[in-house]
């Protein structure tokens, strides 16, 4: 019971250290409500090991203060690890050192939408091992890939109910790809690791309580509540894509009717404007999309209209989001946030009209547009976490 | 800093003895992380300050661990509060001690159905010495009182930004009550007190993460995430009344449009039946409803119709939720649960087929019919965690 105690200890104070990216041992203390005896020597086990060091005095802190004052911090080479986004028709992979530096990144366009779940093992050595490679490193030295997909997923166990990408559903892909690769792996959904990257790295740093919504082909939401990523019991929450904005309504990918996916994502508009449009054949999904912007920019009244439908009705169902979650922030993330239909100001506006009205500011909504690379640094950040989670079971098992 | 570390640890034993029921302190230390030493002289400082007491050895443990044992348990006498819930047109006073043990309740017929805030302070005052009086206490013995009220509340700062109940917006109402009752006062969503009624009282008990509906004259909502009350950034989340099931859809008395309230709660059955029936004018919101029900059961088509829709509009909510959510337990709450059309089998069909569609089990929905009495034990257990906060400040007085 000492030994779990002291686990339980080890694991607060490294990712306390881990959140803090820079602090003192005193503050350790405080926050982990450790005593200072045990933080230093549960710190001093942690620089053994070499997942942790020291960092020379803060000067600015020695000004203030009147006293020298050492940090500690996450040691960076102490671990490399991965992130992977597979999108639409390209993968891209970024190598992250323990304290989240970027290493090094690589693209892989890729030659069809949907694989079976046998062809992405090889796929993803390939692009492992090119990732790895430029940041000077072996595919062996990577202590964790981390990898998000759309669709609907058990973090917790590594399985893909379904997903858009994937040929097959209720595919047991951590296991499958660990297997094939040789390094443990790490496998959420991908909105969800959009929203780990905006904790670490983007527009949700310090903020508690947030929501991350994507739209790309389909529509995902990321939920944190107290600094933690909200799954559900059976790991795969926030499922706003599929939430139901109409009863009866458009038929889904999903195989449902009325989703809001049916309503706003990429394939419901071109759906929609194939009714009145010739699009060529030849084109693909995206040039369709952008030929229809252009078209709505334009003046066609059908394109605008397409496009006002969406706006509204992305706007209750995240009206809906805010009546339920009453959040601080809502990030509206991702690359294809450029079709400012969804954030124009009148979506934003009847955005504000659907929320319970009461004499307090509406959560404030922030767009941030990033690309591939921020998907696959949250999926490294996964990565981290679950790496440092090996660490410390490592520790344990040395000590005992 | 030490001394913010002694009170910490002394909040983390009592909230673990309070959670527990009974526990020993060998258990506490290991659940709290605190060295069995720290838990030892804390105890010690409860016992001496009449919040918890040791209860006798536990029979069945004494033969299972063949050594005497002593549980810690709070100390039912240590402080008495009351509960109370405004309901339709009935005030409900659960007066209840430090324990939860129910010590008396008095129910209260109110004249009208709204009041303005001025009104409710007498009006509390006089249910309060009522239900004091039947157990053997007098109003100045309570330590705080909770008040659940529906519409949307800020718990945080005590203030009704609406409710049907009252007249009128923006209502300061735990300062207001506070003054005019002399002793503290803890104002809530009643929703939200009904969920923590099935958290300390109820079918939540040892469940951490589930959701509470309730369906009366109004929707309400309650989320438990992780054992704790999920409230939102403002204090008012879970607004699942007030959720859009419909773009630009029927009037709700919130004065938006489209809200699931709008479709299911007694007002709006009421509403679209006036189109049909000829109700009696002397008759009450109830007694329509109530032959309503009987019209839909006795085969009246269009009474089943409005049913039906309801009861699909409600699927479609339930449904939004658990996609959002993926909780384990889903607890439909509440008096009105006997109207059966809101969970016909039909409609939790309807449920099942709405959510995302996983290889795993749907999280589980249970009718929990229980009337105002829970909600005001609801509302009490909220003033049992107010008192239990002033209590360990002014031990941190004392000890500083």
């Amino acid at each position: 019971m000492v030994t779990d105690q002291r686990d339980a200890g080890r694991r607060l104070v490294f990712s306390a250290i881990r959140k803090a990216g820079r602090i003192a041992r005193v503050d350790l203390a405080r926050i982990t409500n450790i005593s200072a005896a045990t933080v230093t020597s549960i710190t001093a086990e942690l620089i053994r090991e070499g997942l942790i060091e020291e960092t020379g005095p803060n000067t600015e802190g020695d000004l203030r203060r009147g006293r020298p004052r050492v940090d500690l911090k996450v040691r960076g080479p102490a671990r490399y690890v991965a992130g992977m986004k597979l999108a639409y028709d390209t993968l891209t992979v970024a190598v992250l050192d323990f304290e989240g530096e970027l290493v090094s990144e690589s693209h892989m366009r890729l030659s069809r939408v949907r694989h079976s779940a046998e062809e992405l093992g090889p796929l993803f050595a390939l692009a492992l091992d090119q990732a790895a490679e430029q940041g000077g490193l072996k595919r062996s030295d990577l202590a964790g890939v981390g990898l998000g997909v759309s669709g609907t997923v058990d973090a917790n166990n590594g399985v893909v109910y379904w997903s858009p990408g994937l040929k097959e559903r209720n595919v047991p892909l951590r296991d499958m790809l660990q297997s094939h690769l040789g390094v443990p792996v790490f496998v959420d959904n991908d909105a969800n690791l959009v929203a780990m990257a905006e904790m670490f790295f983007g527009q949700g740093r310090g903020v508690s309580d947030f929501i991350v919504l994507t739209i790309e082909s389909g529509v995902g939401m990321g939920i944190v509540i107290n600094g933690e990523l909200y799954r559900g019991a059976r790991g795969c929450g926030a499922e706003f894509g599929h939430t139901k904005v109409q009863l009866d309504g458009a038929l889904c990918r999903c195989g449902q009717r009325g989703c809001l996916e049916a309503y706003v994502a990429d394939y419901a508009l071109l759906r929609e404007a194939a009714t009145t449009t010739d699009f060529n054949d030849q084109a693909t999904a995206q040039e369709k999309l952008q030929s229809l912007v252009e078209a709505a920019r334009g003046g066609d009244q059908t394109a605008q209209m397409i496009f006002e439908r969406a706006g509204r009705m992305f706007a209750m169902g995240l009206a809906n989001i805010v009546n339920i979650f009453d959040p601080q922030l809502i990030i509206l993330s991702g690359e294809r946030m450029q079709f400012d239909y969804l954030y124009a100001d009148e979506v934003l506006d009847s955005i504000r009209k659907s929320i319970v009205q009461i004499d307090a500011d509406p959560p404030e909504v922030r767009i941030h547009k990033w690309g591939d690379l921020m998907w696959a640094m949250g999926a490294a950040a996964y990565a981290i976490d679950g790496v440092a989670e090996i660490a410390m079971q490592q520790i344990a098992g040395h000590a005992a």
